[in-house]
């Protein structure tokens, strides 16, 4: 079992058919995950993909995360928690200043991203919409987006299976609103069969 | 005034203060539009940025369109249609085979962006999620999407105007459900001052 610090990121390279479990060992903690396929790093995932292809805004157990090129990333095989967002970038720098109306440096998880990622060569403008896994954003029939705190406890996890060699990018969410007001670690395990 | 025949699209250079006018002479038609920075192609439409920070899935007029570098590309300043998505991925040749289970060759809006794109050294790859004119995706509390027919009529329009220069790739749509089930072509225009 890993552990991401609180406003923090970690890249690392998950097999076909290996199994990535996160949780939140305090609850109530977003962590945003980018995908790249390690062959070929021009294919990553998509939001516009996933959305169209499972026809649904609500991404859960027994959806797949999809390529920009239409293929398989991954599988959820395990949600206990059920609240997960795909429509919203991480938050960046511009984040905090455009929409927090903070001038100060803050911890984001586009830097924690493009930052854990670079000793794979992937440039910050190569970071793709992020699956947001436990993040809590509501919508009403107007298309008015709200981010509510997330609701995962300490036991709740998300289980994925890797559908071709990867490179994850993992945060623990540097976002006030997004986290309920504080920021706690994440953790991950990585398994060869399914636990 | 500029035609985009059924099913096919277009590339072109709009400049940073220039508007464009989009429309479709025969009604119930969509055209999916992308953007790329003109000086630095890694610069593009974000639909993650946008929904962000627009707090909206339903983006209209007055709404900015944002890059993937939380900057404005585009100001919507009239829509008299009211309906456009930003959800969904452009239709691409895995559109027809997974979801409308055709093998055959099929026109997309993929292929018909990253070819008129070509001649500005925009490759497949590089095709993000884009802002689709008049499309009309419901969507309910519990996620589901719905892809409805458009109900532009061809009084309607949308009314762009460029905060940066632009390489813009613009189509006529060539998925079946996305378009009341014919095809029709899309109308553009280029204005220098607000028409």
């Amino acid at each position: 079992m890993q552990t991401i610090s609180k406003q923090s990121g970690v890249g690392f390279i998950l097999k076909q058919g290996e199994y990535l479990k996160v949780s939140g060992p305090k609850g109530q903690q977003v962590s945003d995950m980018v995908l790249f396929n390690k062959n070929d790093k021009r294919e990553k995932i998509s939001s516009g993909k996933t959305l169209d292809f499972e026809e649904s805004i609500l991404i859960s157990k027994d959806n797949f995360l999809w390529s920009n090129r239409s293929n398989k990333m991954m599988k959820i095989i395990e949600d206990t928690n059920g609240r997960n967002d795909f429509l919203l970038a991480p938050c960046s720098p511009e984040t905090f200043k455009i929409m927090y109306n903070k001038e100060d440096y803050h911890p984001s998880c586009f830097e924690n991203l493009y930052t854990n990622l670079a000793k794979f060569d992937i440039e910050p403008d190569e970071i793709p919409t992020a699956f947001n896994i436990f993040m809590n954003v509501q919508f009403e029939k107007n298309g008015k987006i709200i981010v509510d705190p997330p609701f995962n406890t300490p036991e709740d996890y998300v289980l994925f299976e890797a559908k071709m060699d990867l490179i994850v990018g993992l945060t623990a969410c540097s976002a006030e609103d997004s986290n309920g007001g504080s920021f706690k670690e994440i953790q991950y395990e990585i398994f060869k069969e399914l636990p």
